[in-house]
């Protein structure tokens, strides 16, 4: 039964077409869409199903954010090289993290991922029966990946006990809006052993694999060093990419080799430019990968390398920064920048026959944003227009003010509706003071104590 | 008589400490800013006068937008590098624009950016009377710049007789928020007849001069063909150095003796790096430059380049491009961004003794922003809190919910107070499907038709 009709001025599909609809309407039944189309065929089809009219609004997919970690160090980790700063600031944060404190970190970034039109998020983070709590309440859809080390000299993560736990309790949950795969923080941080059991737990479970790679030279050589070649081809060799999927975010330092054989794998790519920018990592060949049938979906990373997690911003940088690399103002068109941040984000985790389109018989995960902004004038819609080109490079998720996921309204008239955000926000500043001082306690009792527990400059 | 008290949870001054006042206020008197401090003292001080308590919100100066262009192209010139652009799209677009188009474009411009915290802006924009217009209504403070060109090659501008009628009547205009400048589209776009009549203009009218220069290699090529030197001793041999002072935008291919040639003559840089990495320019060496002593403003370049005119997103594109560009994750650190977006922008149009900072016997130019957001959260104030890093990387212009410009409140909730903005949409609307007729029908007479009048791909 046809339970609502969004009704708005235009409804961007990302079909393969990418058809955008001009005065079109969305038709939903229970989680899913029944119908896409003109507004006056589906009212006329669903007569008397009750309509939402959406003035001024677009309707597009919600978005998929394919790489991030809750967090709660935003701003306080700053101005260090990416392995320097793992050290000083983020390992440290690892080894005194507690239950409560990564359960306040997901509810405040699915918060700010659905009110910024992000749907679905690929989220790394510790202690993730928390972050499953998390998603149930506040409705967006998560795939959840244990951050896990396995290895000696890396024994402050979570661990594969943990996401063997959380895929026997959760897999599945939230109405199958929550879906477990295993993870390690990077190949190095397991040892062999680890490394088969990951695999084995994926298979067991049918489910995915993630983890970084390639993000950094000091990265490459230490992978050279352990095992004798290049990132891709030790994950290979070590069997790291015999699960169901694998995603691997950043993948910036690549030769063709390598981006061959993610190609044949069908391995895929969680691009993250703003953090890549930030870290001073480099650019990551996307559309190279694009060009093998790499699915590249995009990410944000996480709170302390962006500073925020708002996809319509990291679409601009995907953009940007693909043209500065290549000093080509043609490279990376605005469409497939948008396909990147719906449909191939949703083809990178394995969902794209579930969502990342409007499209009939999909899950109802979409967005509403304002088109009556100073951001989208003027406004030419239709594939031909502007209105790609401005979603990309001007639009922010503060224009979002209706998100929906499996056919239930969770942002409203730009308000959270399925938590209250000041309380949100209180727990994250009630669990912080505790984070710092316990992190300070260690790096003074661990090194020379030049480190400043916040951040520097 | 003080007017009104703003208290606020922060107030971040920009003054030379870069002093951050946790539950500080600022005392308005007029147009002017009476007193900066703890809100305890202040509120004594001034027992009686009204309060206007500010809860979760930040209060700071508000932004120097060091270069811009009102316009009405937003999405519609995209995947072109910068010279073939303007080719295809904005001269044609120059050579039927309209005083009526033009006017609309600056309302428009001049509402977003009070809506996302700029209360300057440096405008070189046509027929800049309607411009002027959109300054006073609006309510915000502008440096106008006329669009000139000089040249029969480039016949299709403003001319020195427009920048000269537009001194005449609005330089000092609407109580002083209004000042004019002398420009020029670029050097090569005016005779040397031309070029000295600018420089008089200013010299006459004791204003600044303002031009693009060193943006594109193509352009230093041409430069070194027609003047046998680089551009920036080219333009000290042209005299246009010459002005009380002088701003120039863009300054991305810069070798060290033109630093060092724009440090001594104290000509100023307003940076554009959304628009540098758009149109594939490139990257300014703006570490170098401030290292110099040049004044380095930043810019958001027009909504056809960017395609929005955010000066926070700007600022975190300032530092993640200065990060990337020198794969230097200690690069260009958050305060030194602000400054750039606030005081040494004030700076780079001589006008750092009147606004850039909230200081006592200041201009009361600033703006709230909202606090209580996932984007700040968690929040340590403070100057060495993690405050100044999210307002580059964090926070967005939607966040802002106050602006004042000369103690005149101009936003307020985040909505414009001083014009309807369904009116000023709909005056874009009705004036760009001529714009755009017109446009179409000069490029199907004097080219092969190829472009399309409103973008690619």
């Amino acid at each position: 039964m046809i339970t609502m009709l969004l009704h708005a001025d235009h409804v961007l599909t990302m079909d393969p077409a990418n058809q955008v609809i001009a005065d079109g309407a969305v038709a939903i039944e229970g989680d899913r869409i029944a119908a896409v189309g003109p507004a006056a065929e589906l009212r006329t089809r669903y007569a008397g199903v009750p309509v939402r009219r959406l003035t001024n609004r677009l309707l597009m997919p919600g978005l998929v954010n394919a790489h991030l970690h809750s967090g709660l160090l935003r701003g306080t980790a700053e101005g260090l090289p990416v392995w320097d700063w793992l050290r000083m600031y983020i390992d440290p944060m690892h080894r005194v993290l507690r239950p409560e404190d990564a359960e306040a970190a997901s509810f405040l970034c699915y918060a700010e991922a659905v009110l910024s039109g992000t749907t679905t998020v690929v989220d790394m983070w510790r202690y993730m029966q928390g972050s499953a709590r998390a998603a149930e309440q506040i409705g967006n859809r998560t795939v959840m990946v244990p951050y896990v080390g396995e290895h000696p000299d890396y024994d402050y993560f979570d661990h594969l006990d943990d996401t063997e736990a959380l895929l026997e309790s959760w897999h599945g949950g939230a109405q199958g809006r929550v879906e477990v795969w295993v993870g390690l923080e990077h190949a190095f941080y397991a040892t062999e052993a680890a490394h088969t059991r990951a695999i084995a737990l994926a298979q067991k479970f049918g489910t995915g694999f993630h983890t970084h790679s390639n993000e950094a030279e000091v990265e490459l050589r230490e992978m050279q060093r352990r095992y004798g070649c290049r990132s891709i081809p030790a994950l290979e060799k070590l069997g790291l990419l015999e699960a169901p999927r694998t995603l691997l975010a950043h993948c910036v330092w690549l030769d063709d080799d390598e981006i061959a054989l993610l190609a044949r794998r069908g391995v895929a790519v969680a691009h993250n430019p703003t953090s890549n920018m930030k870290l001073a990592s480099g650019a990551a060949p996307v559309a190279k990968l694009r060009r093998a049938g790499v699915a590249v979906g995009i990410g944000t990373d996480g709170e302390k390398e962006n500073n925020n997690l708002d996809m319509f911003e990291e679409m601009k940088f995907t953009s940007l920064l693909a043209k500065f690399a290549s000093l080509d103002a043609a490279a990376m068109p605005a469409w497939d920048v948008l396909r990147m941040a719906t449909i191939e984000g949703a083809r990178a985790i394995g969902k794209d026959d579930e969502i990342g389109s409007l499209e009939r018989g999909k899950k109802a995960d979409l967005i509403a944003l304002r088109t009556d902004t100073p951001r989208l004038t003027p406004l030419f819609g239709g594939v031909d227009g502007n209105l790609h080109h401005n979603l990309v490079h001007a639009v922010r998720g503060g224009d979002v003010d209706l998100t929906m996921v499996d056919g239930r309204i969770i942002v409203e008239d730009g308000q959270l509706k399925t938590a209250d955000m000041t309380d949100l926000i209180a727990r994250v500043h009630e669990v912080v003071p505790g984070l710092f001082f316990r992190r300070a306690a260690w790096l003074a009792k661990h090194t020379d104590g030049a480190i400043s527990p916040i951040g520097r400059d």
